[in-house]
């Protein structure tokens, strides 16, 4: 039987954690090619070892726990560790990819990022602030390639189940069930497959018109991109 | 082979028209029973006849010409007609359609409206008001119905081909090819097939989790939700 | 003293309710010359009469009670009556003075909605459509007339104190308080006069960049444009 | 003749670049006491010295050239520069001022951003990037100090004449000339003046309502919040 992916090859980051393991799954389950690289913070020479070459498609799958703090306590390291876990890995491993695939006249950079920033979130500030970093960087990236050929977008996700925000126990605890109640219209938090198969949408040839989107997948907590 | 609309009862409005033939054929192909309803206005006896029983799936598909003009020349007719073609129907099939599935606890609801009121067109003021209020109700309803285990969503699509906006032989002229050029990243109307293939993603039992969502589809013309 | 609206003529509408009073009274202390007109629905000859002269600002100030039910029950009669009451006279309103305008080259429009569509309410989807259709409306109205010099916004609020939506009676039920502490971030409703004071800086000489900008006021209930 | 700021405490940081000689200028006609202070990068020694007492209003100026390049060309020395100048300071500005405007009750903060994230702009991703933490970072900061009565607002602006971005030679560019009437409603650029006068609204007592928000200031280039 024929896959959705056939013949690709995917390489998906941080693959052994948040988004990664239900993506890399769905993905070679459709036929693709799944480099599952277990890096988390991508410097440079990882980086250039890991892309090469350049896959067909790219899943940057980024996670850091959002260490949640009232802004006046931020704490300066963690401040850092957002930014060096989400933000500027990011930027390197799209900016490797970009040329190859530019040259080529094609590609797929799918990045599974947060709603967070979408909506905002109090004592998650400088969470908000990295995602917030990745969904506009995305945005500009995408409108930029999107005349070679080469796709960008994103799914920012939330209340979706994963090991870095919402592990299984988390989800049986009775005030997180009530949160969810109260603020979440779908009432119920999603299995990871969900954002496997937005991120298969987003992989697959017959999407091609999408591009520089940041796709909230959130169960209602928020529709808008910002 | 499986489809992915395997067993799924399918109700497509205007189906000859705009988004239709391109959302049926690929349903049909998928393995839907789809039906495929050639009106127009869609009066409650319409509605009622059409949804008796309500299906699993309702694609909401409506069109009507922009009636270009500048604001201080919009005719009164042009006006209502836009507000009679696009909006009243829409609100009295997702009327119809919600209560059955409210109760049987599922269904889909998938309509394909426009991305003219998410940025904002000069000379299609009526167009964006007529669209823009299709964008809200889908939004509100959407969030409303969540919590029944019903979807609605929608594309808001600009150029993509469609016998009604974006006809064949507009797409050869070469002022459109400028024009698009100057104002789409992705430089290119995309086929028909770009919007079936996103509504059956967001018509597949793998996509529960977005809901009252207005999916931007525009080749990077527009990628914020308004 | 100075008024900051010294000699400029002012027609505001429905003046007798919503946001009318407040911004007649403010705009007539900052030395505007006030037409209160106390119409509501804005007929095509009551829009002329009004509107002969074209005044330096309009303030389309228009309101319905949302008439909530769940969308399965909608009732013709008031999704109609939304649709009369606040889309299709502010049409009227912003075609009869955007011409003169033009032609002046000068005129300031500023509309006062409501962020409902916005963010989406449930059982309240008619009036989010609606408040939808004006808010797209402006947008366009105000990129279509920007190189005209003729100012087209609109005050998207809620969570403000008027007669229509939050009456004092409402807004000491314990009830309503409850829901403002879990919904609000700012845990307040605002008094009127804080929509006026936003009406005032669009209606200013100092605010000439800002066009077909949908702005909301919400204290933070909504803080995005869609 | 009174202020509409008499008696307020200001301090503007970047004082001599950006937005700071507008608003400082503006601020102190409208009576208050402002302090220009001409740092860059605002170290926390900087901060805590410059913070020591928290005025009434903080307005957060901090601007770096876009430094532009294609994504697939980012110099490392480029991104990490644009986040030092950009997005770090503002943390430990907003963080500093935070605590001691929470404990008074009151305090106001206007950052001056851009409204590249907004809409992205290709060649530019590493700016949007820096702009877009900001702007997330500001949203949620505002959502979470709101019930303090604690306001943080931002102007998210283009197409504003500044030394930094638009400086007067730009401007006169038969090149920037062409460019302006093609992508910006409005076809000009606005004097600096107005983005001082869009901040007094913000820092004005008149304004309580309006919290975590990012308001465009760009001609009609964007009008949406992402």
């Amino acid at each position: 039987m024929a896959g959705r992916l056939d013949g690709q090859t995917v390489v998906v980051t941080s693959a052994d954690r948040y988004m990664g393991p239900a993506i890399a799954d769905l993905f070679a389950a459709e036929g693709a090619q799944v480099t599952r690289d277990t890096g988390k913070r991508y410097a440079q020479d990882e980086v250039e070892a890991l892309l090469d070459p350049v896959p067909d498609i790219l899943v940057a799958n980024l996670a850091e726990p959002p260490l949640a703090a009232p802004v006046d306590e931020i704490a300066d390291g963690d401040w850092q560790n957002l930014f060096e876990a989400l933000v500027h890995p990011l930027m390197r491993l799209v900016r490797a990819a970009a040329g190859p695939m530019k040259t080529r006249g094609h590609g797929k950079i799918v990045a599974v990022t947060s709603a967070a920033p979408l909506r905002g979130i109090p004592h998650a500030s400088a969470y908000c602030a990295a995602r917030g970093a990745q969904n506009a960087f995305l945005r500009a990236t995408g409108l930029e390639l999107a005349k070679y050929g080469v796709q960008v977008n994103a799914i920012a996700q939330n209340y979706v189940r994963n090991d870095t925000y919402y592990p299984d126990d988390m989800l049986e605890q009775e005030r997180f069930r009530a949160h969810l109640a109260a603020v979440v219209p779908g009432k119920r938090v999603a299995e990871s497959q969900e954002t496997a198969h937005l991120a298969l949408y987003l992989a697959s040839k017959e999407c091609t018109h999408m591009v520089g989107q940041i796709v909230p997948l959130a169960g209602g907590w928020t529709t808008t991109t910002g």
